[in-house]
């Protein structure tokens, strides 16, 4: 074989994978948005035999072979190749691990858990989902045995959602996090409460609507190639770079849920829509890790979206659309938007408390991996948790231990990157503020000084750096979690007057 | 190789094939219904990719031996895996006969030309996608020769969506049609209008999408396995049995455009719906003809939907709704949603206008795959034909020529199917009401018996019987045109009192 017959070879291997992961994507979104009820079966069915066929391709003679081929000779390729190469190269490794039945069972097993784990939810009965919780746990440590027999299973599930990542790593972060936050968050506690009775009302879902047109058009993100729907739960997915599609969910006594939504599943639209177009249709052309995606969401929902800045920006729209604030001043709705105060709910958390709601999961997953938690008693500790590190009793299953969707679809590991991805962000933040004027880009209400410096030293590289290595270039030095700390205790001794 | 163990093979190569045509059927439907509009290239892109890897499987080698055994021990076989035989190992051989980078070439084609279709038609700009157009007939010219090197092309084409259809057996029912049915229409036409003015007004969406689901309740339709959206061009696709999505178009000066949009989509989703189920997940799960599909709906949406007996039924709801109906009578709505009057646009003709829109059509496609016309001259000879037959002049392409997206899709020798449906359920009502109280049903209310018979003769039959087979068998009798000319002769000669 002759190289550049090898990466033509390469080229339509990426494109056709790229093809099954469109469609299995879209019957996956299309589930969450459209599809009856009644079709998840089917839906099913269809996932497990296009996840086989996918999984033939990715593992076949002919892939193995081109593989290999262009591993050995990849010192003759160009940075971006051999980044491919290498990537895919492990890929195929990992995947050849596992029996091909067992990973098409997983695929079934795993829909039929993120059914039963709704089913579950919406009756408020952990019992259904139990079960399937217990089959994805031990499905998921097999896996990970197949795949990283090297690494202890906690371990390789961080690897893989964050290449690199270890416990040891996430320990030393959550430490930080525990000692520099708690006394923080007690010490808000028991300042007084900020009034934030302006966002609760009746705000029709139609101008809710126009709300989140608004706001995509303010992140400038292009429509063309992104759009909105509405689910139970918010979520992003990109297909390619040129076709992204968000989602958000609209309360009508609540503005904010569903504004807060549009602005972090945009952020993680952008990040998906701007790798470099030559990155387009290869491995490399999508976020290159969840933390770091965490990092671009979380960004623009918090470090943007709940700054002054920002809210003074899209005040006059927010009055414009809802007539109850006409007498809401920009400081009143910033401080009704910052509201710290511990709950139940994750993705209703406010900025400050949600690292102890990551926290609370990253303890959890250990236990039940290591071993030392069972299915049967993790209501009981996930309750006790909160009552530990927040201070609230959690009243159901459905606000507390049923309430994210992650662990019924395997998602095991994940949940730290978006405490690291926020850590991330607050670093960025000050490293962006040496050359973008932030606060003059959000008075002028144009954000493209600040799309540019993510697009620039982040987005445009899609997967062709290791997470780490990407984060350490646009920082510029090592991550460090004080400016995390440092930017939530600034901000919250000042709203909160300590 | 053994009959059982290839049964247990012919299953499993059904299911991947079934899940493939649900990828490829929803990407489709995504397309129309939720995809941002810069998605299509990435669209093409799938579709070609994954209507290659499906053209592989169904041709491949072990396809190909399985396919041959099964039909060489046919007599060994099950009237119903006899036929999933038959129709497997004849459509394998067809597609065998085409070269696959031809294949995959039209796949792409196809997306291109609806993609240039749809710009064509916003811009009202016929050179857009004229080009498109005389590629797609020169393809499908093509694939034809392919696939049936045996019949003349257009034959090959009707054969296509109506086994066994023949240009000779069209002619002589479009004869019939054009003696019987312009007499009357132009007497219809010589009469005193009927006053349709209840049906303009101002019909909220919110309100016309509650009549949507009232619709669909009434039709019995069950919606844990049909959804309904919104797209610019009403359509029904099947995934499965157990996964049918029906769309519509709302306009808010007018309700009954997507109100028969609905009951029309909603009898192709019954149809859909309902063959038995040990035939789904095989190729017989489906309808078995696009005319007996047609018959289906244009059975609910014109003997069903606009009669007086389903009027009555569904006018306090539409009064409910639309305040501006209050005082409008049962009476009065039945005549104004049964107002004839030649118009420019297929999809808004009446029940009685509404096959020499496809008489029209039938006649272009002839003399455009005959080399008689010119896509050049295609315009003027549409419009031409439609101040002949309709005598109304054509304004624009947009409301001629462009109106439709069947061409552009390459669904050539499909539009006889629409009036043959028509026929075909004018003589399915007389059958019918030999057992079963269609009048009483509506009147009660409770549409089963006029489903049950319909399940029972036609749905729950899929692709079992060819199609001709299947209609003698539910009509008792072979099909005759004379009773959907008798039926409209009744209909409107009592109407406009002629």
């Amino acid at each position: 074989m002759e190289i550049q017959e090898a990466l033509s070879k390469l080229d339509a291997l990426q494109r056709k994978m790229i093809a099954y992961n469109h469609a299995l994507g879209l019957i996956d979104y299309d589930g969450a948005t459209a599809a009856p009820a009644g079709a998840a079966a089917n839906r099913t069915e269809t996932l497990a035999l296009l996840s086989e066929e996918s999984y033939k391709l990715s593992t076949s003679p002919e892939t193995v072979e081109l593989l290999d081929f262009l591993h050995e000779n990849s010192a003759a390729l160009d940075e971006t190749h051999r980044r491919i190469v290498g990537n895919m190269y492990d890929e195929m490794n990992d995947m050849r691990r596992v029996p091909m039945a067992e990973y098409v069972e997983y695929q079934r097993l795993n829909a039929q858990s993120q059914d039963a784990w709704h089913q579950a939810k919406e009756k408020d009965d952990y019992a259904l989902f139990k079960p399937y919780l217990e089959k994805m746990i031990a499905a998921n440590r097999q896996l990970m045995r197949y795949m990283k027999p090297d690494l202890p299973t906690y371990d390789a599930l961080l690897d893989r959602y964050e290449k690199g990542l270890t416990r040891e790593r996430c320990d030393a972060f959550f430490d930080t996090v525990r000692q520099e936050l708690v006394p923080l968050i007690h010490a808000v506690n028991a300042a007084p409460q900020v009034d934030d009775s302006c966002l609760f009302g009746h705000f029709p879902i139609a101008e809710q609507r126009k709300l989140s047109d608004y706001l995509m058009d303010v992140m400038k993100l292009d429509r063309a190639h992104v759009g909105i729907a509405e689910t139970e739960h918010p979520f992003t997915t990109a297909f390619t770079k040129y076709d992204v599609r968000i989602t958000t969910h609209y309360h009508e006594n609540n503005f904010s849920y569903s504004m807060y939504s549009v602005i972090h599943e945009g952020g993680h639209a952008l990040y998906d829509a701007h790798p470099a177009d030559e990155l387009a249709y290869t491995v490399l052309g999508c976020g290159v890790s969840m933390s770091i995606h965490e990092s671009q969401s979380r960004f623009y929902e918090n470090i943007i979206g709940r700054s002054r800045g920002y809210i003074r920006l899209i005040a006059p729209k927010l009055r414009e659309l809802f007539p109850s604030l006409a007498e809401v001043s920009d400081e009143a709705l910033y401080r009704a938007l910052n509201k710290a105060m511990p709950s139940l709910v994750r993705t209703e958390a406010d900025e400050l408390t949600y690292c102890l709601h990551i926290l609370i999961r990253y303890e959890l997953e250990q236990k039940l991996f290591d071993g030392q938690l069972s299915v049967d008693d993790l209501p009981a500790e996930w309750n006790r948790l909160y009552r530990e590190y927040l201070g609230i009793e959690v009243p159901t299953d459905r606000e507390g231990v049923l309430q994210d969707m992650h662990w019924s679809g395997g998602l095991f590991g994940y949940f730290p990157s978006y405490a690291l991805g926020s850590a991330y962000g607050a670093q960025m933040l000050h490293v962006m503020k040496q050359t973008v004027d932030v606060d003059g880009a959000l008075a002028a209400g144009d954000l493209s000084p600040i799309n540019g410096w993510l697009e620039e030293h982040i987005w445009k590289y899609g997967g062709l750096y290791d997470p780490g290595v990407l984060l350490e270039k646009a920082l510029g030095a090592p991550f460090d979690p004080q400016y995390y700390v440092r930017y939530l205790r600034d901000k919250y001794t000042e709203l909160y007057g300590l």
